[in-house]
């Protein structure tokens, strides 16, 4: 049952028990309601400026919402091969933003990293109104393959983006996870680090559907908010999915369950680290393990119900398996994720010795 | 507070129940779940046929959804003037479906009628690729203004659509109102009569984000599903959504609770019938109500803080207005709404006597 | 074979003559040639100041990219109920631009008036996301029915969309016939009086593919460059359509043959006029007439091979009838229509006294 | 002047004879009139079965309707990394179907093949709605840098498209050229070999706007009808690019002229290969000649006034240049390319010796 992702846990109890406070009396609807103003001012708040945010219901929407607000006629989006919206989103970048292409870099443990931006974007010289322009450079922190861009990190690709005129986008359907990892604020991960809209993703982390579009200008507001409705996402009982964001952001309730799923991943990281039928693929930065498994203790694995799912990418900077019929896995931590779920990936491991 | 709307009103407690209870251990995401399953099962049992069902986070994405679904080059949807999804979804549908051209028809009570139906498609002859052509008919049952379709109505129609070769899509988003007046079953309503995709709304109902898109052929869920994800609709903890809807659908629940809502509007309907200073504009046939107020009886709301809206519709069937400065008012009653809250109304409509 | 369009017509000899020379040695492709260069700089001199316009190949694309370019989410474009755009172009502009919407006034003879639009923008409050917001007003000089705004009246309806925010477009299909009509200059006939694009087409005055986009703010012109080329507008062999814009403007051409079609409708129009069996609907402004025909009349066409096309109209401002079974009819002269084709008419009316 | 490529040439002195003759008189427009009723007759006689096919202004506008007309929800194109549609276009096949993503494949000398196919169809398994699905493969023949398909390679790549259930398209941009070098007939090298759509390009080959797309089950004839015209496609005087299509497909007039530019091609590509300052990076097989120029050579065609333009490719097959400091150049000859030009080109080589 456990390590298939953090979308597979529910909601903590804390959320549960504020969704049923929120459902007390009439309130408007379609976000006029004293819940969502409360939930924008913690997101201002937490992220030390005001913001334009807006509830929606999936990641892909955010994502969606995001990469439009910046798109231009002939607009390209830039994002790693294995880029979650161009990969696992079944287009809906492109659907909200018709006519936008997408392009892709590469590099090492699935990062996007400034010299591979700025050849890429070296291939769309100014004017070249066949190739199309770039307009949105986007990563994921964390990433694909669990791993964590650092602030001087955001900071030097959107210096990349900056030179050549385009946005930059981080999709955080972990972010709090990254926040966990780094240490950094907030802020010091997007904003001041040169991002320029954020899909903060609070479902994973612990509610149920509690996605947020964060524009840092809030000038971007208006326009966005015509976006919102119009792709289908402004919720007529806002309250619910405003009551979740605010169960998260209180008292850094989201920061507590990601730092307790981090730390899972890394004591499951260690089991992994010392078993003869495991190797780590990469380091453990996130609620997130990337292993490659013998075909044994894959299998192991299966018996054991413990759903480690196989993994494809496409970056060609992985570390290769340490034989041919080794696997990539990839293990997912949650906020519910217990000793005894760690304790039974290693009894797994250790039954073949 | 009363009246507004019935999206102003939280969830019922059952739902609430429910919810709590599907927080329970750890199931697969993106609909593979055990909650997820029983919801469909539940609405093919009702509907009586197996269906293509997918959950939404709104009855605008439902619409989109279901509009797209039948879209085909050049395809223009036919609804009345005043449709929801024509007049107040900021283009949903016309970003689904990019191309997607929009017709309009006018009748009495806000109803499409199968004569100026038949009236409409004409202009729209066989081969005109300048014209474009209809590809689906939409109606709203409830409608804008809170009037039913029965069965018989929604199969004339069904009828013109089908000659013209066009599909017949139902917004419910009362549809569970619909059910209670007319006392027709749900497959009655829709696929007996000829309806080929429903919206069905239960979050206005009774629980807080419980919207379903259902196509009748299930050979349509293949596509659909697709879209689904594209327009970012597929929720990753969809078990909470799956969740509201078995505990709307089991025992009657939803239609117990439009019972109740449709009751408090009729007592409404009484209560302002006999005023002075309010007329009936239509007949109560839901939760809603419209009526005329003199200036006096909308100040008179407005004082005892009773939200009853002043509405407008472009419908050239309404029926005068008593005098010219008496406008036209919605009143929604929820599952909520009580005795005093007619009450107050009865009471602030008397003070001016 | 005469009067059923001006688009039934080839083109001018002079048109044909310049193609030929534009036909000599290699010159750049995609509008890099000099014959792209003299057709630009004759816009420019001929609108009396710097514009950024666009050779495409249909005036649907015209219309489409113009649109388009001022579209923002939610946006909604307002035009007369009979507005080509709406009516007869199978939802180009709605391709062009995903999820824009579409809304109509009415007026006599045709006309988008200033104060039906500024009743029609009320319908859309600021802030009201749900019914999306207008951004541009279209209107059609010369419109559907043959009729021509004055500078004036552009300047009136200009006020108005300013005032709301809004753009506006001008469908020149016919517009030199509307030039050649008013004796209004270039520049006062658009951007003087307020429009701030146009779609100038060429083909029906005497070209074969001579359709323009002209924006009258040159800062629009690195968007619409994109847009151009991403909706497969950017001729590879732009040479050939420059030649004839270059042809249609070089000495006053284009206005000289418009004049003559003009000319050609009002000899038509007195030839109507005076019949038993026809009565002017309307004025004649441009080089289309429209005429109720009695149904011998109409038959009497038929039998002399002319194609005046029976008329279909939304507006409810059309003049009735003058009885139930005369027809409105169209009657369309081109460069080419020649006395005799005039005689033709005369003559098959006559025949019935 | 010379090689930049063959859109730079006008149109071959047939054409413009031809267009001169379809002047004459007053025809129906929007391709009701003999000149295009001739046109598709040559299409469906040359190509030997009824074929669906539709006149278009661009190259780009083409591919975007062949790829509209097979696309589904989540649909993904699969084509070349360098494939004309994915670079070239600015996103057209993109706007044309919103939602559409693409993705690429690699292989020598530019091609598609059916193993790298196949492989990439297998990171789609099927149901898989987060990654979309594969709809159609793509391949240009001649493909972007002057290389052909035979009928067998393009059987092999449609057997592996169909077993996915995918449509095979080709961007026939040059497909004469491709014509002419394969010896193959024009039913061989597409519909008898699998291919479902072609963008048949006639502009480069001699006409001026002449572009075709054919569709070969003419079932697809009334969608595509609708299509045709909602991108703004439908020429009003299309006797003119229908008159085009005549001349050039009557009497072999287009095979005339591209077995004319191959063999300019081919004997540049002699003098280029016996150069000590450049190498061929591909064999000859169209009007196209790619070559590896040392940094003199590159300048000394520069002072000669050729304009060989430097090539980039995303290709990884590329042979190695022969030195980092020698860059690929692409020569294009036309139906208009002369001896002395290719003489020229010798002339300057010879120059650095």
């Amino acid at each position: 049952m456990s390590f298939a992702s953090d979308n597979w846990a529910g909601a903590s109890d804390k959320v549960m028990a504020v969704l049923a406070e929120a459902n007390d009396g009439e309130v408007p609807a379609y976000g006029n309601d004293p819940w969502t103003g409360r939930a924008l001012d913690l997101l201002s708040e937490q992220f030390e400026r005001d913001v334009a945010a807006f509830t929606v219901s999936t990641g892909s929407a955010a994502n969606g919402l995001a990469l439009a607000s910046f798109h231009k006629p002939g607009g390209v989006v830039i994002g790693h091969v294995d880029a979650h919206f161009i990969r696992d989103e079944a287009g809906t970048p492109l659907l909200y933003s018709p006519g936008m292409a997408v392009d892709t870099v590469d590099g090492p443990r699935g990062m996007v990293t400034a010299d591979a931006l700025a050849q890429r974007l070296a291939d769309y010289p100014a004017g070249g109104v066949h190739h199309g322009r770039p307009t949105t450079v986007s990563i994921s922190n964390v990433n694909e393959i669990g791993q964590c861009y650092r602030a001087s990190d955001v900071a030097e690709i959107a210096a990349v983006a900056r030179r050549h005129g385009c946005a930059l986008h981080m999709d955080g359907a972990r972010f709090v996870n990254a926040l966990a990892f780094t240490k950094a604020s907030p802020a010091d991960l997007t904003w001041r680090a040169g991002v320029n809209v954020l899909s903060l993703g609070l479902t994973k982390t612990g509610g149920w559907c509690a996605e947020v579009v964060i524009f840092f200008d809030p000038a971007m507001r208006e326009d966005a908010s015509y976006r919102h409705k119009q792709t289908g996402q402004l919720l007529s009982k806002n309250r619910f999915a405003a009551a979740q964001i605010v169960a998260l952001l209180e008292d850094n309730h989201a920061l507590t369950l990601a730092t307790h799923a981090n730390s899972m991943a890394e004591q499951l990281g260690d089991v992994l680290r010392v078993s003869n039928h495991a190797t780590l693929a990469l380091p453990v930065q996130s609620n997130e393990v990337f292993a490659y498994l013998s075909p044994e203790a894959a299998a192991a694995m299966k018996r054991a119900q413990i759903n480690a799912y196989a993994w494809a990418s496409r970056s060609e900077h992985l570390p290769d398996a340490p034989a041919a019929d080794w696997a990539l896995h990839r293990f997912v931590a949650s906020f519910r994720t217990t000793d005894t779920q760690v304790t039974a990936v290693e009894t797994a491991l250790r039954s073949m010795d």
